[in-house]
């Protein structure tokens, strides 16, 4: 019987661990799901005969141990930072290890020891990271395979709500960590168009966003993501003039998101020391205040803003409540965490609600002497807040590569991304039984 | 005879070594200058017969405790972040402590044990912080001692170039850490207008400046420094309705600053990949690019920052050579990282470059019915490139400080910042020998 350890029980771990209670049934393993809310964890595991909840502190190293050295096999769905402590326990204790999220440079300096250790560290492979990787790795491969040379490379995505739950008018609530909702995007983002660098900084992401047509779904806003240069050659693009990742939202978005930004609520660095005691409408008066005096502060945020009093922009950020004299109630806090405990209570999933998510590859590529453009696209809803297409499509590919691992179908080792094909062909054709479908389009492009 | 370590001998101990040797020939004292480039520490010690320079990695704690183990009082010049471990030692090893630095929170929470063991662990002891906090405070009670009532209070400080060495477009010349110029006003400003909060994100600080008359020197640019609303408390004005903290540079400096922000050039967050091999000019294409074709990367560039192909924001621009086929050559550096380097060359004083210090409060108060303006200001220039004024007015407090203690002077104990009577009144008096010389108005104000 082999044994696998799930750390973390939260929002993405549910379809996985369904996933590998069922698995678990059929093979035999036995799934131990560990959270620092073992009530949380139990009401996932739901009494199941192959599996357990139990209760961990993570950072305990030793009861962190003694669980890793039980498992055969370790999924952390734990935040980002914390993964290397595990990644260092399961190369002690000799085991792999799977994860959804970004690989760190302190994860890759593990990679030598892992594979001479006959480890897999598998990183990246949930949603975006990871169904993306592994659905870009393989269009790129047939264009390779059928003669096609790939002049161009845009890959979009986004969490989003499913056009009937959509009752705001942000269009918009939120399907994953609401934290980095807020945060998205600080930074520079950097792509390769026509062969010229483009750097776009914090400040001008949302103003300077384009628009992608989804076939079947209409134009959404797209703001590019941060390291687009560095999929270069991790998607074997080295040579490619034109590279960009991008985010999805519905149209409107961004302009709005962008107010919130230029008037400075998204700052995370600075503790406001009256919050607890002042009110939306004091907080907007700060940031907006002094510049044109003698007009209401709702005017006054449109004309700093330069919108209409009456435009979709001020029609979003008083939806907020941002102009109300409410109390905002949270001492100390960060502008940024202000922000975010406004929007858990106007962006939450209703019981019923069903979410979206959208992917869209864009390759332009030379064959024969032609032009052409593929677009592979996919979209899932979700069935309601607790089923939702996000956790299952972070949380699926986690399930179906384990399995891959537990039955020795994988010969990678070391630390890796999900771009090889031993991986995603399976991995991908697995989740066709899911719902997890590309539809493509390819036509010749003018010029 | 007393022990006086000073660890650090770079560009603002010159003053300080100076006069601890001095002062140590006098007491019959000796003075350790501790730095990681012993011979930068040998030509400040010049073979003074009361003081000898020594190597120190600091971060080798057995050397530094060591160090420590042997001195009466320690001075560190440290950057702020290396300051936590050096007080750790300094507790356990029973010595007082100045810095010019920042108090951060942990060590603050020092304070009680540095108290029960009867230590001076003294912070802000230099210029500003430090003869800001002093100057400050010895007006503050004297216009209590005559029973006025303060109602505003605003301070600024700038580290300038004196007038008669100021030779470029900018108006600036590098007289303290470049990296803080560069990195200076990340965050958001607050500060405190007639009871009214106000927040000034980093991406409107430059724009929102304002015109401050230094008198006999003319009008300077003020912006705001982010933790006015801190020093309600420190400085006793807790119900203050109006407290503001500035920074101060020559007229124009902010606008042209402004624009490398806007451009996103002061974003050390990430690094260009492939900034070994590129050139100025094309790192501005790679912001500047996308906006409007057709144009000249200059044009385009002033027509994104909405100023004049030849305003004097394009000016300061091109004189840093911003437009310029010149290779970068930094591999992998960050666009802030790229953006000192370049001003490093451009701002660098020449030998015999003076540089200046301004400082000025200003205080509106109450008395007998009557509103009042006091303005209290200081300016000193420095003699050349090695005798600055930064130097001597950063050095010049933490070492008459260091007098006073050993001299037994100080009563204080704990973690403080000098805005008691017992420090600031001698330090500013002897201060008064080195020419730092706070000229005071006092009028009456219409209203």
């Amino acid at each position: 019987m082999s044994n696998v350890l799930i750390i973390g029980a939260g929002r993405s771990a549910t379809s996985l661990i369904q996933y590998m209670l069922d698995k678990g049934q059929q093979h035999n393993w036995f799934i131990t799901v560990a959270d620092a809310d073992v009530q949380l964890a139990e009401s996932k595991v739901n009494k199941h005969p192959q599996g357990r909840a139990v209760w961990l502190d993570v950072m305990k190293p030793n009861d962190r141990k003694e669980l890793i050295s039980r498992a055969d096999i370790v999924i952390s769905l734990l935040p980002a930072h914390l993964h290397t402590e595990v990644a260092y326990d399961c190369l002690k204790l000799h085991k792999h290890l799977i994860t959804a999220s970004y690989i760190s440079k302190e994860m890759y300096k593990l990679s030598d020891e892992a594979r001479s250790r006959e480890l897999i560290f598998m990183g990246e492979m949930g949603l975006d990271p990871g169904i993306d990787h592994m659905s870009a790795m393989q269009s790129i491969h047939a264009i390779r395979a059928k003669g096609g040379h790939i002049t161009a490379f845009r890959s979009y995505a986004g969490g989003l709500i499913a056009p009937e739950s959509d009752t705001n008018p942000w269009h918009y609530k939120f399907t994953w960590n609401p934290r980095n909702v807020v945060l998205a995007g600080q930074g520079t983002a950097q792509y390769l168009e026509n062969n010229k660098l483009r750097f776009i900084p914090y400040n001008r992401l949302f103003r300077e966003y384009h628009t992608v047509n989804v076939p079947g779904m209409g134009p959404f806003e797209a703001y590019a993501n941060r390291d687009s240069l560095w999929y270069r050659s991790i998607y074997e693009l080295n040579d490619i003039p034109s590279i960009l990742r991008g985010t999805l939202r519905y149209p409107g978005f961004c302009d709005a998101w962008n107010a919130l930004v230029q008037i400075g609520l998204t700052d995370s660095s600075f503790p406001i020391l009256d919050s607890g005691n002042i009110t939306y409408q004091e907080l907007m008066e700060a940031y907006i205040g002094k510049h044109i005096p003698g007009q209401s502060l709702k005017d006054r945020t449109a004309r700093f803003l330069g919108v209409e009093p009456l435009s979709p922009v001020m029609e979003k950020l008083e939806w907020l409540g941002l102009f109300s004299r409410k109390k905002i109630n949270l001492p100390n806090a960060s502008p940024a965490l202000i922000l975010e405990h406004l929007l858990l209570g106007k962006w939450k999933l209703s019981p019923s609600d069903k979410d979206m998510v959208v992917m869209q590859h864009e390759f332009e590529y030379l064959m024969e002497g032609q032009r052409r453009l593929l677009t592979s696209t996919m979209v899932m809803k979700g069935r309601d807040q607790q089923d939702t297409a996000m956790a299952r499509l972070v949380g699926l590919p986690l399930g179906i590569l384990a399995k891959l691992v537990l039955l020795k179908k994988v010969t990678a080792t070391g630390v890796n991304i999900p771009v090889m094909e031993e991986v995603y062909d399976p991995v991908l054709e697995e989740l066709k039984e899911y719902g997890v479908i590309f539809e493509e389009q390819d036509r010749p492009l003018a010029g």
